[in-house]
C-alpha cells in the first residue's frame, strides 16, 4: 500500500513527509490517524542520536510516530468490539516470546525481543493509513474528546510507573498516619508533558506535589500547575530549602547529576522512580555516602519503561478525569497543532511547547 | 551495676576491656552473654571512622557489641515464655515512635529516632551482665547448637533483605518458566560472613549462585562455597565473561565502583540489593547510559538495613537448616574464638576470618 | 448546642425530626450539611433490626446519617487546608487504638473498638450543624458538582473492596493474556446504589460486567447500565446459561442462598467479594462439594467493609470520572430528594429508588 | 515396558499389585521408586469414591501413587544437573496450556487442562520403574535422609498454602505489634499428616498453634505436638472456651459443619485457609450472620490446592529443618512401612497411622 508518511532512516536520522510503499500483513483492522503527538524520542531519532532505533526488516526507511489517536476505517468482527468509525489508540510495543510478553506485559519484556512502532523495527503511526490487530487497539469513548485522547500513550507510562510504586512501596508502611498520602511529599523533576502527567497523578494520590526544573517556567505552565494544586521551584536559582524530604521522587530528565542531587533529599523508605532517559548526559559521581543513604534509609530506586494494555486504559480514563477535576488541565498540555508536512517541528521545538500534535484530518 | 565490659568512646574510638558502672532500668529479664560476634561495624567504631556512633546519654563510654547469644539469669513471668536458663538473642535496634516502629518494624524506622545497642546511644551486649525486655529477646531452641545461634543477628539482615526482594520482584514475572529460580542467576559481591549468608539464602531459593570478590579466597572459603553449591570468581583477575546476566545482584561491599560495575550486568526486571556500606569509599561515575539501563530494563535497586523480630526468628531457623542441608556450612563461618580481654581482634582482623566470636563463659 | 436533627433510639428504632441538645467537644471545624444520603443501614436502624447500633454514651437518642456532603462554616488553620466555605465529606468511622487504626486504617480495625457516625455510639450527620476534626474531612473540588459528591461515602466502600481484590488476586495470574481484564467476567449481585457503583468500577477495570438480581429492573436502571456498558439478567426468570464462568463475583445482597448459588459459577483463581450484609436472611446449605470447589479452583472469598481516607478520595475522583465517561451515569444514581422533615422515606422506600438524598439547604 | 505396579481402575476403584505394560515416551530420565506414601486420595480412588479420577488415555487401569522418593537409574545431560544415582521427587501435576501453567504454576491452572500422576489420566509412581522429564524432578541432597524426603509431596501443599496466606494477609496489618506472629493464634483442624505439617509451619511463623479434632489423639501424636510446641484439644469433648479468637484457621477436614463452626471463631482480618476436601460430607447451614461476620471482620477465605516446583523445594528444606528444630518431629510422621504387595493398607487404615509408606527396595 502506498501511503503518505513522515519518514526517517534509523538510526541515521533525518525527516521527510513523503510517500512510501508499505507491505502490510492481512490486518483485521484498518486505521487512519486523526492526531499524532511528537515527543523527545521522535526528535532524538530524527537527530540521529538514538542508536537503538532501526528500520523495519527489508526497509531503508522508518515511519515515525508512536503517540496517536486513530479512526477505524474498517474492522473484521473481533472480541474487543472494535468496529468502523470507532476512535482508537494503537499500542506502541508489540510482544516477543518471553514469559512477561506471553502474559500481555511486553512492557516488562524479559529478553528484549519486542518491537516498538516508530522506533525499533516496526513502522509507526504517522502515515495516512495502516493496519493493526484489535488486541493492540484501545477504544476511546466518543464523549471523551479526541483532543486529550492523543495523550494516552504518554499517560500510560505514568500509570505503569505508579503501579510499580504501589508494589515496591509495600516493603514498609508508606502512607501517613491517616492511611493516605497527604502527609507525604512527591517531587517531579522536569516540566515536559510527562512531568505534568506525573504531577497530576501524584495529586490524585494526595501527595503534596512539587515540580522542579533547572529554569523558570512560563505563564501557561504556571497556570496548569496552579489548577493541579502543585508547587514549582527552579532548582538552579532556588535552594529549595523549604522543600527537603521527599517520599517519592520521579525523574523525567535522565540526567545523572540531577538524579543524584535529589536522591540525597529522599526520606526513609522513600522511592526514586527513574523514567527519563538521556544516554548522552554527562556522568556524575555516586559516592560511598550515597550508597550508605540508600541502605540506611531503605530507599528503593526503580526504573520504569512503557506500559501495557491496562495502562493505556487507565491513562485514558485518568486524562478524562484530570480534565474534569483540574479545570481542563489535561487539554492545556497540548500547546500547538501542526500539519504532517511541517516537519520543521521535529528539529526545532516550538517555544513554550508542552505537547505538539500533528493533525491528519 | 558494676560490670566487666568491652568499651569504646564513640565516635572517637578506641577499645578497652574494663569495669563500668551501668545504671540499669528495672528490667524484667537479666542476661549473661555466652558468645558475642565481632563485625565490621564494631571495628569501624573502634577505629573512630563511624561518625554516626555515639555514647548513651549521660555516659562518656559505650559498651560495644550487637551480635550475641545469651543465657537468661532470671526473668519475671512474660508473654514470650522466657525463663531462667533459656538461651536468647537480644535484638539490636529499639523502636522510636514512628508508624513503622509502632508496628514492630523499627528496621523500617521512618524518622531515624531509634537506638542500636552497641552503636547509637545504647550500651551493647559485650558486658558480663545486663537487663532487657522479653519482646526484644529471641528464644533459641536448646537443640540448636549455641554455636551457630550467635550468627542470628547477621542472618536477620539477610532475611529482611530477601523479604524486600520478594516484594519488589512482584512488579513483573520474576521466576523462570517452571515458576522457580533455577533458571535465574544471583551474584553476591563480597566474601565476609554476610556474603556467605546471602549465598546460602540464594541457594535455598534455587538461584544459580555466584560469589565474587576483588581477590582470590582461601581453602576454607572455597570449601564452604562448595558445600553450598555456589560458584566463585575473582573479578580482578577473571573477566567473568561466562557470568553475565544476573537477575539478582547483592552487594555487601558498599563500594560505588563495584556496585556500578555489576549494575551493568543485570538482566531485564533484575534487582540490585544494596546491603554493604562504606561511606569512605571513593565515588564512581554514574553515566547517562546507566540510568538508561535502569529504566529500559525495568531494574529495581533497593537498599536494605537491619531486620525485625520475625527476621531474627527466620534467621535462626535458616542457620539450623543450612547447617543440616549444606554439610555444616553455617558453623564453618565461625573461624575463631577469643577471650573478652583479647581486644587486639578489634584492630587487627585475624587471617582467614569469616566470623570471630568472643567466648564469655 | 441545640440543633435540628433526624433522631432514632438505637437499637430500638423509630425516627423523628426534632431538636436535640448535643454537647460538642471543642472541634476545630464547624459544618452544616448540604445533602445527606439514606441507605439500608439507616432504614435498618429505624426499623430496630440492627442489634449492633447504639446511642452515644450519655444520650438516649442517636442522630442518624453517615452519608453526607457538608459546607464548612468555620475552621481553625489546619494541615489539610480546610477553610470556611469549603465543601467536605466527613468520614463515618473513627479509629480506636489497634495497630490498623493507628495506621489510619480503622476500616481494618483489629479489635472492633472504633465508632461509626450515625450507627454505633457517635452522632451522625443528619443535623443542622456539627463539629469535626480536619483529618476526618475530605475536601471536594468546587467544580465537582456537589450533586455527586454525596455519593462519596458509598463509593469509598467500592474503592476499598477493589483494593482488597487487587491484593488477593496476586496469588495467581489473574489478568488475561493481554495483561488486562477484557477477557475476564465480573458479576455484581444487586441493583441498589452500591451495585451500580461496583458495576462502574468493574467496567473501569475492563471486565465484561454482568449485573444480576432476582427481579427485573425499571427503565432508569436499564438506562444507567447501558451507559456503563454493563449487561443485566434477572436470575429468577433467566437461567443465565450464557453467563457461566465469573472471575469476580461481588455480592451486595448478603443472602446466603444467592451467594452460594453464584459461588458455584466462579472460575479457577476467581474471587468472591462479600460486601452486602443481611443478618436476618435465611441460611443456606454449604455442601462438601462447595468446599471442594473453593479448594480445587483456588478460589478466594473476601469480606470487605468500610474504607479509609484514601478510599473516600478515590471514590470522589471516580464519581467525577464516571459521570464524564459514562454519560452522567453517576448523577443518575440519585433518584430523589426529600426534606429533613419527610421522615417517611425511612420507613417506605420510594418506588424506583437507587439513592434518595435529603436536602438541607 | 512391563512393570510391577499397584493398579486401580479409575474411577471405579479396586486395587491390585500386578504387572502392566506401559507405553513410555522417550523420557530423558529413568527412575525407580524407593518409597511411596499413601494418602486419603489413594484410598478414595481405591474405594471408588473420587469421581474425578480417570485412567490414562488408552488404558483400562491407572497406576496409583503421587507421593514418592525415587532413585535415578539413568539420565541424559540436563539443565537441572540430574544424573544417575541421584535421589529425586517427581512432581504430581503436569501443566496444560493456560497462562498460569505456562508460567510454571500448574497448581494455579486456570482452565483445568492439567494432569495429575496417579489420579487424573496419568500413571502414578507406584511401579517398579518409569520415565520422566528433569523439569518435573526435585533433587534431594544426599544428607537429607531419604526417610523424610518422601513427605515432600504432602509438604509442598503447605508451602503453597502459606504463600497464599502471605499474599492475602497483606490486605491489612496482620502481624502483632512486634511485627511478628507470636501475639497471633493459628488453629489447624485435623490430625492427619497434612495437619501436622501445617502445625509445624505455623510454629515456624511464631503463631500460638492449636490443633483440633473431633476425637482424642494417641501418645505418638501427643508427643509430636509437644515437640512442635503446639497445643491440642478435642472439640467434641472440650468447649475450647480458652481457645477463641483465631487469626488463621487451616482446615484439612473438608467438612462444612466443622469449617463453619470455626469460621465463627475467627478474629478481625483473620484468614480461613481451606485445604481439605470431602465432597461427600454432609452440608451445613451458612447463615446471614455468617456472611455478616465475614464482611464486618474483613475475613478472607482461601481455597488452596497443590503446589509448584518451588513449593516442593521449600517443602523438602522445611522437612529437614523441622526434623532438626523439633526433635525429629518430621520423621515421626511416618508411622509404618509396607511392601508393595500389601495392598490391604489401601482399604484398611493402620491403627495410629499418620503416614504409611511403601518400601520398594
Amino acid at each position: 500500500m502506498l501511503v503518505d508518511a513522515i519518514l526517517t532512516d534509523a538510526p541515521k536520522g533525518g525527516v521527510i513527509f513523503s510517500k512510501i510503499e508499505v507491505r502490510e500483513e492481512d490486518f483485521p483492522v484498518t486505521l487512519k490517524p486523526i492526531y499524532t503527538g511528537i515527543c523527545g524520542t521522535d526528535r532524538g531519532i530524527v537527530a540521529g542520536s538514538l542508536s537503538f532505533a532501526y528500520n523495519p526488516h527489508g526497509y531503508n526507511r522508518l515511519v515515525l510516530g508512536h503517540e496517536s489517536l486513530c479512526r477505524v476505517v474498517s474492522a473484521e468482527p473481533n472480541n474487543y468490539g472494535i468496529k468502523a468509525g470507532d476512535l482508537v489508540i494503537p499500542m506502541v510495543r508489540r510482544p516477543g516470546t518471553c514469559l512477561n510478553c506471553l502474559a500481555g506485559r511486553s512492557d516488562n519484556c524479559s529478553d528484549g525481543n519486542k518491537h516498538e512502532a516508530g522506533i525499533t523495527g516496526m513502522h509507526g503511526f504517522m502515515r495516512s493509513q495502516f493496519g493493526d490487530y484489535p488486541e493492540y487497539l484501545i477504544k476511546v469513548p466518543e464523549m471523551a474528546a479526541a483532543k486529550i485522547a492523543v495523550l494516552t500513550e504518554p499517560a500510560k507510562n505514568v500509570e505503569k510507573a505508579m503501579e510499580v510504586v504501589d508494589i515496591i512501596s509495600r516493603r514498609s508502611i508508606f502512607t501517613d498516619n491517616q492511611g493516605s498520602f497527604e502527609g507525604k511529599a512527591a517531587l517531579v523533576i522536569g516540566t515536559g508533558s510527562e512531568g505534568f502527567l506525573y504531577a497530576m497523578k501524584c495529586r490524585d494520590y494526595g501527595f503534596r506535589t512539587i515540580v522542579t526544573n533547572r529554569h523558570s517556567i512560563d505563564e501557561t505552565k504556571v497556570g496548569i500547575l496552579s489548577r493541579i494544586g502543585a508547587e514549582f521551584y527552579d532548582y538552579t536559582h532556588d535552594t529549595g530549602s523549604e522543600k527537603q524530604g521527599f517520599d517519592l521522587v520521579i525523574d523525567t530528565s535522565g540526567d545523572p547529576a540531577t538524579v543524584i542531587r535529589f536522591l540525597r533529599k529522599i526520606n526513609n523508605n522513600g522511592i526514586l522512580l527513574l523514567f527519563g532517559t538521556n544516554g548522552k548526559a554527562p556522568g556524575a559521581l555516586m559516592n560511598g555516602d550515597d550508597i550508605d543513604l540508600i541502605v540506611e534509609r531503605n530507599i528503593t530506586v526503580a526504573g520504569s519503561v512503557d506500559g501495557s494494555r491496562i495502562h493505556y486504559e487507565r491513562g485514558l480514563q485518568d486524562l478524562i478525569k484530570w480534565n474534569a477535576i483540574y479545570g481542563g488541565a489535561a487539554e492545556r498540555l497540548i500547546t500547538g497543532y501542526a500539519s504532517p508536512g511541517s516537519t520543521g517541528i521535529f528539529t526545532a521545538k516550538p517555544t513554550g511547547e508542552i505537547k505538539t500534535v500533528i493533525s491528519w484530518e
